[in-house]
């Protein structure tokens, strides 16, 4: 088998897994998925190397779509607090699309995800490397001043995690909307920077 | 059974219930109830109607003491940002606290929280209510402008949603910390309006 089959070979299984997960509402392991497959384990041996490989096939998947959107948005000639919300908006779009066609299964799919988070950071640490470009522009810009971009990040990730977060619109999908994001974005792009507003107040003032 | 005694018992046995979830990790019934403090379920049903009513029971000790901070944070004489932060800072660093201390059984208190949403939502409510009260003294000092009420209140809940959602702890604790809900709020203060900054685009312009 060249690598271009076996490439070809886990993206056609997986994409089998994933709809095993769907119609059947549970987690797929390599022997489940030779017997829907009607082929040997033998055979999906070959092609993966362990439950957690079929995992990173499935999960390649389901982020491809959300890579593209990323890249596309980076790439474009918009203005850093537009594509801020694009970043943001998109994904979140077509998160929600596939959470409204079929609600059991995309939670499903997120208490799966949730349970091996380390196989998905690396797609949080892309989304996160990519914040942080529009971040740098947004800056070159005058906006989020003083802060550094790291900082910027970590509170930018907070604000819209009800955006980025996929359990959230299995608890508040119906509270969720682009239009909403769009004026916490505007918060953000008027509002963030390193300056002391003082809301948390003076230490020691509550004593005294 | 007096309606007093009966108030103390439900108070006793709601405590019970709590110690019961967090040693046993189980969910407690009636039954349950009534066989770990050795008394006849025929008794329990006297104090109790249901096992829904127990849950009532302990909801309200869960929450009294996050109530008495709301309580505490309105009644106070401070600026609407420090009141805002103090309303959402106390609230997180105590339900932090238990976290902290016992992972396991806050999991399990989230579950068990989430699968009947409906009875924790006058909660929810109350501090809708008590939010609704600061944001109105926010826009007595000039901030949130040309904001309903409402709109303000939906969009700062979900800008602070990492700090409310108690399941948050259990996945990213180490990142949410008091100084950066600041930071937040100091931004909510600097930033939310209904002012159209421009994120969200005009309609039609990604096909020209």
């Amino acid at each position: 088998m060249t690598g271009q089959d076996r490439q070809a070979l886990r993206r056609q299984f997986g994409e089998l897994a994933l709809d095993i997960v769907r119609r059947r509402g549970i987690e797929v392991t390599l022997a489940v998925l030779a017997s829907e497959a009607g082929v040997s384990l033998a055979r999906m041996d070959a092609i993966f190397e362990s439950d957690d490989d079929l995992f990173d096939a499935v999960t390649e998947i389901w982020y491809a779509p959300l890579i593209a959107i990323m890249e596309d948005v980076l790439a474009s000639e918009l203005p850093a607090n537009r594509k801020l919300y694009e970043f943001f908006a998109r994904r979140f779009a077509h998160t929600r699309a596939i959470y409204r066609e079929d609600p059991a299964y995309f939670r499903l799919l997120c208490e799966l995800g949730g349970r091996r988070f380390e196989q998905v950071r690396s797609y949080v640490d892309l989304a996160d490397h990519y914040t942080c470009e529009i971040i740098a522009e947004a800056q070159a810009e005058g906006y989020f001043e003083g802060l550094s971009i790291d900082r910027a990040l970590t509170l930018i990730n907070q604000m819209v995690i009800a955006y980025t977060m996929p359990d959230m619109l299995t608890m508040i999908d119906e509270r969720l909307s682009e239009e909403k994001l769009a004026a916490i974005i505007d918060t953000l792009f008027a509002g963030l920077s390193a300056r002391d507003g003082g809301a948390k107040g003076v230490a020691g003032l509550r004593a005294a």
